[in-house]
């Protein structure tokens, strides 16, 4: 049972309440009204936190801490709310991180050890130190108290925007989506967004299962996720009403129009449901009300791609 | 006159409803409720388009179009305001101008013209132009439409925020305060915010008349106005409460804590306000509301102070 409603009130005053953005109507020649939720000002720049201290919240944490493996938005989420709560922090890193998002965690003060190629290897590490040393091991997506708290978002938004019809998202391993359709329960239109070269979901829902696929693209550090979880994709089976794919180009795009028209500075895995709008992958109605998530901000401005 | 209201009424639906996000209590060790106007968002990345557009909605345009001087942010709204009403624009700018502003301007299609080392030369050749073409000469900030434009993001931010009682704002020649001033009638404090090496208003006030003053600093390009406005100043005589001067030391700390905390990317201008609160210039009582507008966002990504 996903309570949402309950997460809401337990997160109010620590997590951000964060703005919406209406666009002006003909914005980009894209139809319908457009708004944006501009959810990379939460804190750590993402909405993941939600999830986290959801968890926490709700769970004994043992003498020994929380660990997790991740390579980004999740770690420094749980780096964060470990700081916030004084409890010890410890976060495997793949090697294929991102330098930015490795040093956003450690800003944080969490003990960060970098361990194998790939974020399977990493976790694997995650999972024998919890083993060995009886740390809570903070699940990014399969859990149901972090779905339930990635659905404040929603619930959230529902009061801020009360008439959006339709939510367009970007997924990884499911936890966010999942969270928005348990708020919203179908009074609401909610399409999943993913990169072409990482299609988690979309695979899933047309096997009607999890499986396994090969991940990559330039979303990769946020949305790269192999395998969609099972607790989210037994939300989303039924949930999402639709799945639509965008290219790394496109993404590239919405990335560099956040910036230039709208001063947004978006992680690739941020701008990839705004990419979905761009490429017409979904197409409002005239008058539809559609919000979009812009999910996460975590980009070093040093290499962000300025430039049209 | 200033008319805020009906200026207000003009621009529905040209210029951006930018959000606020409000910071938890306690948030950075201040005290008081902090509430950030991210205007910043607006197009062309600041507020100026607010004054330029009702000037222009208030004005016969001459077939020559218009012209102005700016080494930035009124150069990019005029070229955009100009672009959207399909009317010529030349925009001379003085070689001091940051490459990333001067680009910007290019890029909403108006004419740029490189002339002279400081800004007065640069205004000279502009007035030259409209004498000789008939163009239209569009002030910065010493004009009444542009004020009354400029006041519209306080009738904005009453709708938004109606428990405010004070709001902070950085001052450049004055024009965008004395649009606040002029809505707001004491109803709410207004707290101008000036870099130490630019402190136009500070001295205006002073003197109890606009004077010359040097200028310099981070934030030159956007508030280095070496002389208050006339029209802004028999507002901003009465109507600013307080007036504080903030160190470029800060400023930039300023700058650094709003993109690492919040992922907001302001120009050292925009990041000015917020400040005076960093420092202690102003000190907000304990349960007082206050705004913070955060008036610009035209930096070059590539050479923002990225970490602590």
């Amino acid at each position: 049972m996903i309570r949402v409603r309950e997460a809401a009130r337990r997160l109010q005053g620590k997590v951000r309440v964060t703005p919406c953005l209406d666009l002006e109507p003909g914005a980009f020649g894209l139809p319908g009204h457009i708004t944006l939720k501009l959810e990379q000002h939460q804190h750590t720049g993402s909405f993941k936190v939600r999830g986290v201290y959801n968890k926490l919240l709700t769970s004994t944490i043992p003498l020994a801490g929380v660990v997790t493996a991740s390579g980004g938005n999740h770690g420094m989420a749980l780096a964060f709310v470990a700081r916030e709560l004084g409890v010890p922090c410890r976060i495997y890193v793949p090697e294929v991180a991102t330098p930015y998002k490795l040093a956003q965690i450690r800003k944080y003060g969490a003990a960060v050890q970098v361990e194998g190629a790939v974020y399977a290897e990493a976790a694997e590490a995650a999972q024998r130190y919890a083993d060995f040393s009886g740390a809570l091991n903070v699940p990014a997506f399969d859990d149901p108290a972090v779905v339930e708290g990635q659905g404040t978002l929603a619930f959230e938004l529902e009061q801020q925007r009360p008439s959006t019809e339709t939510v367009l998202t970007a997924v990884g391993g499911g936890g966010f989506i999942a969270g928005l359709c348990s708020w919203y329960q179908g009074r609401v239109k909610v399409v999943s967004v993913e990169p072409d070269g990482s299609p988690t979901l979309q695979q899933a829902l047309l096997a009607k299962k999890p499986v396994d696929i090969m991940t990559g693209g330039i979303a990769a550090d946020s949305l790269g996720c192999r395998r969609i979880g099972s607790v989210p994709f037994s939300i989303l089976q039924d949930g999402v009403a639709q799945a639509v794919l965008v290219s790394d180009e496109v993404t590239l795009r919405a990335q560099r129009l956040l910036w230039d028209e709208l001063r947004i500075m978006a992680e690739p895995g941020g701008a990839t449901a705004f990419a979905a709008l761009l490429s017409g992958a979904y197409q409002p109605g005239v008058d539809e009300r559609v919000n979009v998530i812009i999910c996460g901000g975590n980009v070093d401005p040093h290499s962000f791609p300025v430039g049209a």
